[in-house]
């Protein structure tokens, strides 16, 4: 056994005050090597808390607090007294070695990240936090959300759970709230199914990554629209496949760009209820036109429904998933903008011979959704406060969309080209010539910005060659006075 | 306009009062595909529901049901008194089209799967429901879960969420949240991290996932220890990645073997904390072999410390985190044995050059982690619940240790070879030579099952050429009495 001094010189610890590191940590990290790299041997006994204080003029409580450390890890042990010595029961293998060229004092360079998170981190993204302020797209009106009433379904769940349900789970989420969106798709969408062909995710997002898995390889080709929604490209770059971007008109995507630029694609990624960020409605021919070359080519459909709870004026059309009879199509939904984005709950209504496939490539990725929330929106869903509360927003959402029209009319005349499409929870507005003279799009949206506006501009949706200069304007989540407020200074930034 | 039994003829419905599709669906259906396909143009007048009703042999309230779904979406528009026609505002293209050889009477083959969901189908995977039953491993006991407590604290957040956390989120999770994972993990696993190196997930495999991505491109190696644990395996086929499979000793994953047989791997996925499901605990000697062994190929480490809450005996080593300098090793952990599975959250510790490659690669799988339970177990964490449940179930846990070893040795003794180890909430028994003459741990499985034990068998945790022969028996989620019970059972199935 060496003496104490020597021990403290093996020690040899390196403390600096002003480290993020705490203190004590410092001085446990420093031992800590010091035994694992063999220059304290077992048994060797440690300074005292009072000698080492002293040495290194740090707290006596900051050196106790690291022996402890190193003790409630089996790194030493307590003797009689205050005495502390290197634990003899450490595997012999590590005391006789050489001195180890710990991985504690390795200078080599981390390691090279995979390609595809290479390529990933590439993929700009922002995420807002924080309370939204107009036109911030995407924001639902939360302030009539009966939360009294929702967090007393999840209390009444979560007071006396089934343990069979908080033990495993089905990997295609909780069936009561499978069915209650399998009826509630049926009545309201006209959609084909039943529960067994509801799978519950953590959004549409994972419903996007768990349908591209499921129905592309790498390389291979999907339609998306021009302008976009970036989700589809992001979910398709994550496996590899490639997003062919075809152009929207009128009627919405155009199947004759798409039988032109990628005849053999695979799959086609379609908004058709309103087109993201367009508004635009898929016309019942271009539908059928799309199902037809989906027939031709053996090709599938990707159809994300999003907000289409949140039209006004004329009745929707049918999902395409209701007009397939080929089993081709996968209808992506989400309950996060009926709701609220944080939920995170959405759905896939996929043909029934994919259901199996998607839950095995699910369990690649996660085993099975959480309980969390599952029976109380099922709960939510089934005794009708879920379909009261989508009809009250949508009296709400057309009266706000009503102000909107009226303040862009009185503060942004002239600004645009048309009467604003009807998209859900936003309308997106297009440059007339007089202002696309003056500014682009994104010119406008940092003015905006400066006047404490958020938007989005409607060439970030666009690939090139595409350049589409317009705004996104989210108006469903804030009041009329704000609204009317906003579109006022929207107007002094835009205006001469 | 066509007389309406000429309107009649051309619906040609066919209804089948056998079909799983009620009556009113398939009624709506044939109407819809006829003004589809063009057999019914515009304007024209259906057949009354009382005519239709008397020619089809069906209820009035049949044909209304469906004429009031197709007015609802737009097909029909009613005229004045009763009389029904085909819309007029479908689009003029559908309607001046030739009849559309629709997608509602194709007849292609549907289109195929992915490679990666064929493959992925095709690995096994079973998912229990209903009430577990003793031994079933990964089951923890709830009997003792504060529930009540959690459901107020649940509800606490629910009443009155700021809408800040409604509307958007942190995709690497509620940062109390996180901050709360970081101080737990350091004072109790002596992790080297802060809260901004914590990214909370949906469990542990989708931690594993996203780790996996992130740092191994398709057809990379990785070493994985054989037996062991089915998820690792799943990830890394998930991505196209290959496991190599390297023996395991009395000390853990054989470094050793591993330089053998895959030297240049890109990575190593490991149980160190302890072996699933054999339970061994790699030694602190390994632990460095493997740290010193990544060093020198770069290679990455993906440590999976589950169930590391719960040893007895020695105290535990420190994770392969805290030992690392090289920013190599990547922590996974799942808070689901210490509460409850279906609550799924898990958590990565990761390097901090790693977050943003990992929440882009989420962003691609997800948005971001529901709010749903978030703040309340950031609350169960910091207001002390956590470590007092933590507490209560290791010392309860210990207990059924006791008792699961004591049955065995009076109802199976001379079954197996040693002492068990000690896993977490199970115990992992291997065959003496007199039981695997007689039967192999397959055989012995399904015994137990005739007799209403379920318990894993070893060899399904192998990859030949290993067949290492065992039982994998749960019992931490038992009472004493049904362990005793459970165990006599599994004596009778087991011993002549």
């Amino acid at each position: 056994m060496l003496p104490r001094r020597s021990v403290e010189s093996l020690i040899a610890l390196d403390i600096n005050p002003d480290a993020d590191e705490s203190l004590h940590r410092q001085v446990y990290a420093g031992i800590r090597d010091a035994i694992l790299s063999g220059r304290l041997t077992p048994g060797s006994l440690l300074p005292s808390t009072r000698t080492l204080s002293h040495d290194l003029a740090l707290s006596r409580n900051t050196i106790m607090t690291a022996y402890e450390l190193l003790a409630s890890e089996g790194y030493t042990e307590s003797l009689r007294g205050s005495a502390t010595r290197v634990s003899s029961v450490l595997p012999d293998e590590l005391l006789c070695a050489e001195p180890v060229p710990s991985a504690a004092t390795s200078a080599t360079p981390p390691p090279t990240l995979s390609d595809l998170a290479t390529r990933m981190t590439s993929v700009g993204h922002e995420h807002r936090l924080g309370q939204p302020v107009p036109f911030q797209p995407g924001v639902p009106d939360l302030d009539r959300f009966p939360f009294h009433l929702w967090a007393r379904l999840i209390a009444r769940f979560w007071r006396k759970p089934p343990t069979e349900l908080l033990i495993g789970g089905d990997p295609a989420g909780y069936l009561p709230l499978r069915r209650a969106v399998a009826d509630y798709l049926k009545a309201v969408r006209a959609l084909d199914c039943d529960a067994g062909q509801v799978i519950i995710t953590t959004g549409a997002q994972q419903a996007l990554a768990l349908a591209v898995r499921a129905v592309l390889n790498p390389g291979d080709e999907s339609w998306v629209e021009n302008p976009g929604y970036s989700g589809f490209s992001r979910a398709l770059a994550s496996i590899g496949a490639r997003p062919v971007r075809i152009p929207v008109d009128a009627q919405g995507l155009s199947v004759d760009a798409g039988r032109d630029r990628a005849p053999q694609a695979r799959a086609a990624m379609v908004t058709p209820s309103h087109h993201y960020p367009l508004g635009i409605t898929m016309s019942l021919a271009r539908r059928l036109a799309l199902l037809d070359w989906a027939n031709e080519q053996n090709a599938w459909i990707i159809e994300d429904d999003y907000d289409s709870e949140f039209r006004y004026g004329e009745r929707p059309l049918s999902a395409l998933q209701g007009l397939d009879r080929g089993g081709r199509v996968v209808y992506v939904g989400t309950l996060s903008k009926i709701t609220m984005p944080a939920l995170r709950i959405g759905y896939l209504v996929v043909p029934p011979r994919l259901v199996d496939p998607i839950l095995a490539l699910r369990r690649s990725i996660e085993d099975f959704p959480s309980i969390a929330l599952q029976p109380a929106l099922a709960a939510f869903i089934e005794e009708g406060h879920f379909a009261g509360h989508v009809r009250r927003m949508r009296q709400m959402y057309a009266e706000r969309r009503e102000v909107m029209n009226a303040s862009i009319e009185r503060h942004l005349g002239g600004c645009f080209r048309e009467t604003p499409l009807d998209a859900g929870l936003h309308v997106c507005v297009r440059f007339a010539d007089p202002l696309l003279i003056r500014m682009n799009d994104e010119t406008a949206r940092r003015r905006a910005g400066d006047r404490g506006i958020a938007c989005a501009s409607l060439s970030a949706f666009c690939t090139p060659p595409l350049a589409d200069h317009g705004l996104v304007l989210g108006y469903a989540g804030y009041t009329p006075e704000a609204i009317e407020r906003a579109a006022e200074e929207l107007g002094r930034a835009l205006v001469p």
